[in-house]
């Protein structure tokens, strides 16, 4: 079966959504919707809902450009995520936090802890820091070099998963009668003490019912894909070709398999935004009303975050210059700006096709259109399942929900209702041994 | 009127709590007592739920001591409240967090999304951290010092304050036809760069209904006092003699209009155990039952913890020895030192008065006398409200609000409805004005 998420955002994922007369331009702080749109999203049996995030706004350079968006705005995710747990029963809940600027101990608790408030069903979307500016939102005059975040980014993830196994499943015994509340031998410090951090654990929380939340990955650069390969259990990938797509897929699967792991337990989901309507024209009619509200400025900002130099200079009209090599999201970037040499698009063209869903593939028609690409990409090596990206909420989510859901049950590629109570049971993930092996 | 908090804690405040028969052991990790409890306490009406918070467990030396309490294991605070919040509607929800070891931003974050959350309902206990064992947690091999952890917490608040104050009230225009969603001069970069941290800004989240979070101090040494004087709004504090909480609740106020601040802008709350039953010989006899539980090395342990020194070398009937200065929780150490000397008592009896509430303060008996020993602290200057620490959850908290809640509610001490729908008006406290005026 294909594997769903929903990627959560205010008033949709294009840039201009907020701007559709039909959305709340204010939705991405409206507690209220993000709850209408769980419990929807649950209705319709996704497998999790995922909240990006970045601790950060902009430079007050970019900040004429910047409010034209809705994007300084935003819940810390956390605490969102939690307070959806409350409202939902079976839909995972999906976190990106960073390993660049936070804790590991810090976010190996608040990851515990959601998973425990929702039954097993967190995910952490383990992250290196794409934007620069959160170095400065933590003591940092520069932002930490690529190369440098994923071996940050490693040793974080080894510490973490360290700290979670830090009880044995039966190390709390609590027996009233003898007063012993935990078994002393079945409590783990971690004592790690590496290159980036030392960490002394133990965690203050137990394993929950999935034993540790899911760890998604989302980059795609070669570290990124090691990284996804050494302990990664969904990766969310930027793709607009198949072929392209069909490649990623097999590496991944190749390099988790290198890694000892088994494919079936990396899950490859593509983000898509998707656009549908009754016919394919109004669709793509919906689409353009939108598209005609991205502002040139905004377009050509947005494009020159995705691929790490600033375009401003260059003629709207004219071709994709040479580009230096970066310190960005280099995944991202190389998936740009091989669209722009492949199509061989203006600046303008690029940013219609990039900016308004951040680098992620458009599919605009009815909702048979919507299903035959995604059961292509399923079906032919390209995914396990797709980071699902509306146009707007919640009107563009309630026809995906009211139109192509439906018709993806109707060929058998989704569920028709969950298949267990926590996110590895609903994505066919096995629950983790501890390192410490049951002893008795 | 009195302002109540309750303190919550899995199985209850006394250390032996999760051994007593009608609590559930395992409680510390369980979301639906939780979610029971907070439920009660705002059909009560109490004006918050207080959370403490340890980025920690303890050593590997002392496992053999903690493992007969439940100490290690607890939610991360802010998960737990956010999840709290969507299952009431008026109550405050307060959380400790240490500004030794986290970000500023990253806190300030966490509290405003809370806020923005429950509609306006949260609270911030600033805490410089009293547990050595977080160091270890994050990348230090000792213990900040006292001072220097008192310098540090000055400047994280000043910058979470400036961080909250981001977003001017009206910066956020949201003009579908215009596309300016802020305007761009209404939203403030903070620009710090202090001793301690450099933060740019600004904040990715708004001023909440009430603001900006209640700020909650617990510290009483003499630096704790000062900070509380300039930014604190409730002080939580440990008093065991009236005399003393009268002197301290003076102080308090005295140091607030020295900082140019309302003194009713500071409400004084002391801890209180409560130990509550029909008769004064019954509720005695439910505290024997668990007092009787405390392990002698348990006890020593914990004593140890509070005054700073280990005293097992020292004979549990002889008397409490000098104590060399410590770089621990200065004020509380001093009203257990001076209750020692005051009461003339041995190294058990301390233990036996201090270990199972951590100092705070127990009022054993009828509803009526708990009402009375309330009623004379609020009525002579020495406390605002309490900060109630049943003895065990549920039962000695169902007691409490069957019993002494409407006791208090008939002396007119205590509301019997909500005055309004966030903390700040149901403190009686104004929402603060942003630094930065609204200019039309």
């Amino acid at each position: 079966m294909m594997k769903l998420g929903l990627f959560i955002a205010g008033s949709g994922h294009h840039i201009a959504a907020w701007r559709d007369p039909r959305t709340d331009a204010e939705a991405v702080l409206s507690l209220r919707h993000y709850v209408e749109m769980a419990r929807l999203a649950e209705r319709a049996c996704f497998d999790l809902l995922f909240t990006a995030d970045t601790n950060a706004t902009f430079g007050p350079d970019d900040i004429d450009v910047w409010s034209r968006t809705t994007g300084a705005l935003r819940f810390e995710p956390l605490t969102l995520l939690s307070a959806l747990a409350m409202v939902t029963e079976r839909i995972g809940l999906v976190s990106t936090a960073t390993t660049t600027y936070l804790e590991p101990y810090h976010v190996a608790r608040l990851f515990a802890s959601l998973d425990q408030i929702s039954g097993g069903r967190a995910g952490w979307n383990l992250v290196t820091s794409q934007a620069a500016a959160e170095a400065l939102n933590f003591n940092r005059a520069v932002h930490v070099p690529h190369g440098e975040r994923y071996r940050r980014a490693a040793e974080f993830a080894e510490i973490v998963l360290g700290l979670w196994d830090s009880w044995e499943d039966d190390a709390v015994v609590a027996d009233k009668a003898s007063g012993l509340f935990f078994e002393p031998d079945k409590l783990h410090f971690l004592n790690h003490a590496g290159e980036h951090f030392s960490v002394r654990g133990p965690l203050t929380i137990k394993r929950s019912p999935q034993g540790r939340p899911v760890i998604v990955h989302a980059g795609q650069s070669d570290a990124g894909r090691e990284l996804a390969a050494s302990v990664a259990e969904i990766v969310f990938t930027v793709q607009q070709d198949l072929e392209e797509a069909r490649g990623f897929y097999a590496d991944t699967k190749a390099r988790a398999k290198a890694h000892g792991r088994s494919p079936d337990h990396v899950k490859v989901m593509p983000g898509v935004m998707t656009v549908v309507a009754h016919t394919r024209r109004e669709a793509e009619a919906k689409y353009a009303r939108l598209q005609a509200l991205i502002h040139p400025a905004l377009g050509v900002k947005t494009l020159s975050e995705i691929v790490g130099t600033d375009l401003s200079p260059y003629p709207l009209d004219g071709p994709l210059p040479e580009l230096p090599p970066t310190s960005g999201q280099l995944g991202r970037q190389k998936v740009v700006i091989d669209l722009a040499r492949r199509e061989k698009l203006s600046i303008r063209e690029l940013y219609m096709r990039v900016a308004g869903q951040r680098a992620h593939r458009t599919i605009c028609g009815t909702a048979a259109d919507i299903a035959d690409s995604l059961e292509e990409w399923y079906r032919t090596g390209a995914a396990d399942g797709f980071n699902i990206m509306p146009l707007t909420f919640p009107e563009g989510f309630e026809d995906l929900v009211g139109a192509v859901i439906p018709e993806l049950q109707r060929r058998g590629l989704f569920r028709l209702s969950y298949e267990g109570r926590t996110l590895r049971e609903n994505l066919g993930l096995p629950v983790p041994a501890s390192r410490w092996p049951t002893r008795h």
